[in-house]
């Protein structure tokens, strides 16, 4: 019988936790039904409503929803108690728009790394019958957004505001993706193209923007913050963190535990242009370069373990550079946070509820 | 020696249609510079900045233009008087806007439609190095929209509009596109998929109104004009007559010149949900639909022979088909264009204008 006491607070925390995750979650059926309803509404045949769901529900839930529920998170903090039944659905309507953008990206990415699977099941355009048209059904997934903008925001006075977001934010994202396809492509292996200053762009414009400062801006918007200078020392805060997210990210592919981060890491066989690599190219002696250089980006375990050797090696010690980089990240973020002024609305929790889940994680 | 006199007057207006030609064509790298130097300025390493390059200048000028330049003439019609060099460099820019508008959907089109040339150069996916990049890159030049009118745009009272407008009409594009992909895959024959409202919704979704009215109201957003009763009127004359242009591509895809239309047909051998072959299926006898069954949609130039003869047999006979269609529409849309209130700032001449481009044009 559990009561109340300290030995169940781990067990409440994963509760509520589930209980949030599942009132987001039921959130979507609601926008799904809006699209349909809209386009079934313009007279668009059967199948092609039953396409529209399918690819909706296929590539939009079902992943972690941290970006999407960070929306409904900052909206919360922000307001500083409960939100009401309205402000809440508004609120988890930016989130799933944040979901939708990166469902977009991931439909699109997928077929530009040929991957096979996502999310436990296999990737859109590998599904019966998708093929290519999965690229116009990206698309359809970002139309969404404006479409569902449109229809809940309206009226709003930040209603331009949203869309200048989700606009510049998808442009930055796909210029990140842009130097990572001609960085690291997969089928094509050169470590003179990488460098930590082409990670740092590429983690910067392809996730930081739309993973980290988007949600918040959006909260912030929705909360009725108009001072520019509150959004300038968001991104301040939340591009360095999301870089310290993806390095964690890129770290944890190669030292996580398959049982914690949910899947067997590949980065090193698929050639990416990781914090990892490019940490061991900017420390190796020439004879670690040598087998970096004839082992990395390979299609073959044996070629894979080389490099993780290499990796572990001084003097490029991967584990002892990551835990420095940690430290310091931790301080640096800890920082900027405390920097923040909170008289024009803004609350330095948005930010070390951020900094909290993402750091020491192991998954 | 040419002097005046009526012998050199169709002379003189081809030249005026190349100087304006020329004038909306000199527009474009002012704008690919601003895109270019928005994204040198973030700091993108130097072959993103050469690929962005090479994506606009392939995928955006050398087609026809005809979209781009309508935003301009439209302007001008509305004003009634020459454009100020301002005014006329801002029209111009949501001409070109409504070209990458297209370019974004051709660019994705020609991948699903595994399409080998465009505008008599290879499809941009089909270029060295570049694959399926052009998704990404597709992406990338609907990016652009949204920059250049925030640029542009972002101080006038129409900016949400013209956001709005793009938003709204893209969406319609690609769920146009997505009929058109669910009916007439080109690789799976069956003709029981098509009819002459399956046709209807293909043409008006996907041409009709990024062609057609997508210029017209963004003339009419930057002419000052917020009557909603006139963007509703403009687009029940728009959408007829872009549906009307879309059932002369379709016509002449089989019966135009290939001297005058710049190509060879390949609607038949393509599968492609036309009017010709709705017009047939709806008129066949039991004989002629199963030669139409057994030969539309193959790669076979006797089979696209023999459908072409049973195009024009009686009782399907296109050809009369269409002069009674094409009179009919003339007749129709005059009526509507008629009905026109100029009070409001609408003028008659806007859709006159495209009328007399589209009405009897064999090319």
């Amino acid at each position: 019988m559990t009561t109340n006491g300290t030995s169940t607070a781990p067990q409440t925390a994963a509760n509520d936790k589930a209980a949030r995750r599942k009132r987001f979650e039921d959130v979507f059926p609601i926008i799904a039904n809006e699209l349909l309803g809209y386009i079934r509404g313009e007279g668009m045949p059967k199948d092609a409503v039953e396409w529209y769901e399918k690819n909706l529900y296929h590539n939009t839930p079902g992943g972690k929803l941290n970006r999407g529920m960070s929306v409904v998170d900052t909206v919360e903090i922000l307001k500083g108690e409960a939100l009401t039944e309205d402000e809440y659905l508004k609120a988890a309507i930016l989130g799933w728009c944040v979901e939708l953008l990166q469902a977009y990206f991931l439909v699109a990415d997928d077929m530009m790394d040929a991957s096979l699977t996502r999310r436990g099941q296999p990737c859109w355009y590998k599904m019966p019958n998708v093929g290519n048209i999965a690229i116009n059904d990206a698309f359809m997934l970002e139309a969404a957004i404006y479409h569902l903008l449109k229809k809940h925001f309206r009226s709003e006075k930040y209603y331009v505001d949203l869309l200048e977001l989700f606009l510049e934010t998808t442009f930055q994202t796909e210029l990140g993706q842009l130097i990572d396809l001609l960085t690291a492509p997969e089928d094509h292996v050169d470590l003179s193209r990488f460098s930590l200053e082409k990670h740092h762009l590429i983690v910067v414009y392809k996730t930081a923007f739309y993973s980290f400062y988007l949600p918040v801006a959006l909260a912030m918007r929705m909360r009725g913050i108009e001072d520019e200078a509150a959004y300038k020392l968001a991104l301040s805060i939340l591009i360095p963190l999301g870089e310290y997210f993806q390095v964690q990210d890129d770290y944890l592919d190669c030292y996580g535990l398959p049982e914690h981060i949910g899947k067997i890491g590949t980065d090193i066989l698929d050639n990416k242009c990781s914090w990892n690599i490019n940490t061991a190219l900017s420390h190796a002696t020439p004879d670690q370069l040598s087998v970096l250089e004839s082992n990395y980006g390979r299609k073959d375990p044996v070629a894979e373990s080389r490099v993780k050797e290499v990796f572990s090696q001084e003097p490029i010690a991967l584990p002892r550079r990551f835990e420095t980089y940690e430290a310091e990240s931790y301080t640096k973020i800890t920082e900027l946070i405390e920097s923040v002024d909170e008289s024009g609305g803004m609350k330095r929790a948005v930010f070390t509820s951020f900094l909290n889940k993402v750091y020491k994680r192991s998954k």
